[in-house]
């Protein structure tokens, strides 16, 4: 098992093993009193999986209740969580209990707004199941819910007090799936670590998921701990997500966050590119990194739709939007796009998609 | 104008006196750069002042929008809450736009939970228009909305960047209304601050209105930055609140927050007279000021009924409910009850009232 220490507004261990699924009402005893735990996944991750926390947690002295809802992005919305919050409130939780999320990102980005508001805060644990949670979503505390006029719209900042991590849990995902957690793998080495973009170019990520967890995960601690509330370093693993969001949303969330990204940090860096803001060549070396990974690189969209899209995302403040924009393997920077620009690198970086197609 | 500094996880200022409503764009430039603007306001105030704020803002160069929603204590849901985020996306508002809330309590407890979540928290200003919101609910950054299970059961801590009170408004307050606030009022006095206590025993509390607002803004302040998360000392707050919300809640919000914690502190006494816990006489006095201020002192409710609400109340933890005893005018304690000693309490405090009835 490895550990990793978070130190943000809240002090957490993110723990990774073979194995740890069956550990993690020890685990969790460990930082919190026995208490009553609901236990949150959804109806793709209840039956592999539930059974086997929900008797760990008892066995550590925890009383469980289960909340489960329809697997899918189109839960992640302010109706499942009215329901999550009356379930809580049903099932008698006070502020000293416990909200467990057992999934992957929508699981957890909805449990973890649950948690933050339910009485004003309770305590969470992020159990995630997917490679995406594992190295993105379930470090830093960012948790949402959709609303109709844009994806992760509504949330807070609110860090879990403890991330149980059990790569053997991957091996019941779908290649697309998966697939979709190497997106986030990518933007990693691309922004922040070269020797690590290099070792994906030639790595097994099946094999090597442990490690690739770990990785990413003491990368983005090291972000979240300069920049917990994302008003600056942070906004470096944004990178790809304007335009992928955009995607991600014009497609009406039929193409995945992963492969929303994959194609915005290929789109992205070809517009750099054809700015002079990133070297030539890299583009081509991030979209082989893509492909290397069973991403896609290019989507048929109207750039129109696209640019409009763009503009909704949260990441607009008064006078524009900031952009991550690659400088080799292992760097990147941020630029502040006016809407007039960005529009023009969403052009850029999408017309030779087509060409590409 | 009086101004007090509050030091919280943010520094803000609560500014008071006659004649701000005008002033409030003005005030608000002082801290924020122009920006836009989402005025929130209910049916009953909107017509009254909402054209003068919104002049007031657009003449310091912000950009005004506008939503109101049915005014009530109904309309403190997550249904008004998911209205208002999405009325602030359709508006495009960005992280850097600001909420200002112009009303009462729910219009303060609904928009501060809207800028708490809203793209994981956006500033807001609070400009109350009644007692009970300029004393009580918009010093301290408590946001919530009430869901089935229970008042104020999902919201967050989030503090207002401004507070401007213009006592001028109190003049279109109905009796009621204005008494309804005059029992935070009194709350005060009786855990905080027996001069204030025994003014209140004879003061004209409409003549006074702006240093009554001025000296529990102080009183609450100093609670809050010594316990702004609500984990030790500003329970006390909470003074006649557990019972006050079980009544509420009880008459399906029929009865107001005011009248349930007038109730609330004088059940709250006679039962701890009862229990040797205050001293004789103590309930008979705070009665007595409640009576003077227009409140009711008692209700015809079922004991049971009572006692099942208000062991849903969200300041219960594992093991019991804490609630605040009073010793003496201006000194109170805070003591955990288990769930059975709660329900004598609400036995002894409420049977009594039916006596008197």
């Amino acid at each position: 098992m490895q550990t990793i220490r978070v130190h943000a507004s809240k002090e957490y261990d993110i723990c990774i093993g073979s194995g740890l699924l069956q550990q993690a009402g020890a685990l969790t005893a460990a930082v919190k009193a026995p208490c009553a735990v609901m236990l949150v996944s959804d109806s793709h991750v209840e039956p592999l999986y539930a059974d086997r926390v929900a008797a760990s947690y008892e066995a550590a002295g925890f009383t469980v209740h289960r909340f489960t809802f329809p697997a899918g992005e189109a839960s992640k919305n302010m109706h499942t969580l009215v329901q999550l919050l009356e379930a809580l409130g049903a099932a008698g939780l006070t502020r000293s209990d416990l909200l467990v999320a057992l999934g992957g990102g929508v699981t957890g980005d909805l449990t973890g707004f649950a948690a933050a508001v339910y009485q004003r805060g309770v305590d969470f644990v992020q159990i995630p199941t997917t490679l995406l949670a594992a190295v993105d979503s379930s470090v830093g505390g960012k948790t949402a819910v959709d609303l109709a006029c844009g994806k992760n719209m509504a949330g807070c900042f609110w860090q879990p007090c403890l991330v149980v991590c059990d790569p053997d849990v991957f091996a019941t995902l779908s290649p697309d799936i998966f697939a979709d957690g190497m997106a986030e793998v990518i933007k990693y080495g691309v922004i922040l670590d070269e020797p690590f973009f290099e070792w994906l170019e030639h790595c097994d990520a099946h094999a090597g998921a442990e490690s690739i967890v770990a990785r990413c995960c003491r990368l983005k601690k090291q972000v979240v701990e300069q920049d917990e509330r994302d008003t600056g370093l942070r906004a470096l693993l944004n990178f790809g997500h304007t335009i992928g969001h955009a995607i991600e949303k014009c497609s009406d969330f039929t193409i995945s966050h992963g492969s929303g990204v994959a194609i915005g940090m290929v789109a992205m860096t070809r517009a750099a590119e054809a700015a002079g803001c990133a070297p030539a060549g890299l583009c081509e070396r991030i979209a082989a990194l893509c492909v290397r990974h069973d991403l896609p690189t290019a989507v048929n969209m109207p750039v129109q739709a696209l640019c409009a899209a763009a503009r909704s995302d949260k990441k607009r403040s008064t006078g524009g939007i900031t952009v991550v924009v690659p400088q080799q393997p292992g760097r990147a920077v941020t630029r502040k796009l006016a809407l007039e620009e960005l529009d023009a690198w969403i052009a850029a970086g999408c017309a030779a998609e087509d060409e590409n197609r």
